[in-house]
């Protein structure tokens, strides 16, 4: 496994001790860290990238007298672009996020086809695009690049993999650091990999 | 007034004729209008620009067995960002739209205080970042830029206007052309505007 920094460490050196992990992961989804850490982003001027909201397909709102509108019929709505996305140092950021509990693999049902074609979309108009990977069993999270997600994503249908295997991950993909202010460190990964190189990630 | 190919014209001249006014704009609200320009922009490969979901707090949920889970209680919150935002020749896009049946000004106060603050954000980050205006009764579009949108919303509170006259938001605005397949062709005026002077719209 590759750092950011550019070493090779084993995964279980880089993982939390057991207090910390119980400290810094009290009941907290990948989502919330992500929100804490674009928040710290925001607050510090470092970058600029919100969760989307869900969406939702209303269907019937009651107007009370004298109070708010409720919404009292809505359905989910399936998301045709990836759940976050922004500005940082002048670059437009897109990506997803996803967790899994496997210990072996992330299946790529987790995807549709209307977030890879958004994905393609993003990297063919210049954006920095890629998804956000948490094995929750090893507390590990990974930045793993559109372009070989697509790859992968593509391939199931012509008789590949309907996942992703860890090792790949691994090897595809940056682990993503733990900070204490920035829990999903992502923008630490994005400085090493992608600005370095006139904007295009360093293939591997 | 100016067009984006610099000539000066009366807003009559650009103004589509009576028949063309009732056959383009039946019924189609400003934002209608742009959802149909923004789905060209991306079926043509020419940018990636994409309404955000309505901000709603969930409160009820129900999964009923055999059948798609129903919302059952929430209620519409205010959005911290703009509507729109997206990637235009590898450039991030933000921007609002607000439609006013008013013919003299546009009232301030369709604008929040987040709003303002996440516009702010976005231009110091380099964002292409504007405020489109419809004046309805003139079946006129402006792209109005971000720096001069704010300046207007700040001096509001140290005795300044609480709403931009319509000659100011001609005058500090570009109009938005009218195409066929794109209705608010708002690139245009950012091909014209920002693009031509490294990212920076062209004070006046």
């Amino acid at each position: 496994m590759q750092y950011p920094n550019g070493k090779k460490s084993s995964a279980k050196h880089y993982r939390p001790s057991i207090s910390q992990t119980i400290y810094s992961n009290r009941g907290m989804t990948l989502e919330e860290e992500i929100n804490d850490t674009n928040h710290y982003y925001l607050a510090q001027q470092i970058a600029i990238i919100h969760k989307k909201p869900t969406p939702v397909q209303i269907v019937h709102v009651d107007y009370p007298k004298r109070s708010a509108a409720v919404i009292k019929e809505a359905y989910f709505k399936q998301a045709s672009t990836t759940d976050y996305n922004g500005i940082y140092k002048g670059k437009h950021v897109d990506f997803e996020a996803k967790e899994t509990k496997n210990k072996q693999s992330f299946p790529l049902s987790n995807i549709h086809m209307h977030q890879i074609d958004h994905m393609k979309q993003i990297v063919e108009h210049g954006g920095i695009c890629f998804l956000l990977i948490r094995f929750t069993l090893y507390q590990e999270t990974y930045l793993f690049p559109a372009e070989h997600l697509i790859t992968h994503w593509e391939q199931q249908f012509t008789g590949g993999r309907k996942s992703i295997r860890y090792e790949t991950v691994k090897k595809q993909g940056y682990i993503v650091p733990v900070r204490y202010q920035a829990k999903v460190d992502y923008l630490a990964v994005i400085d090493q990999y992608y600005m370095e190189n006139g904007g295009r990630h360093h293939g591997r």
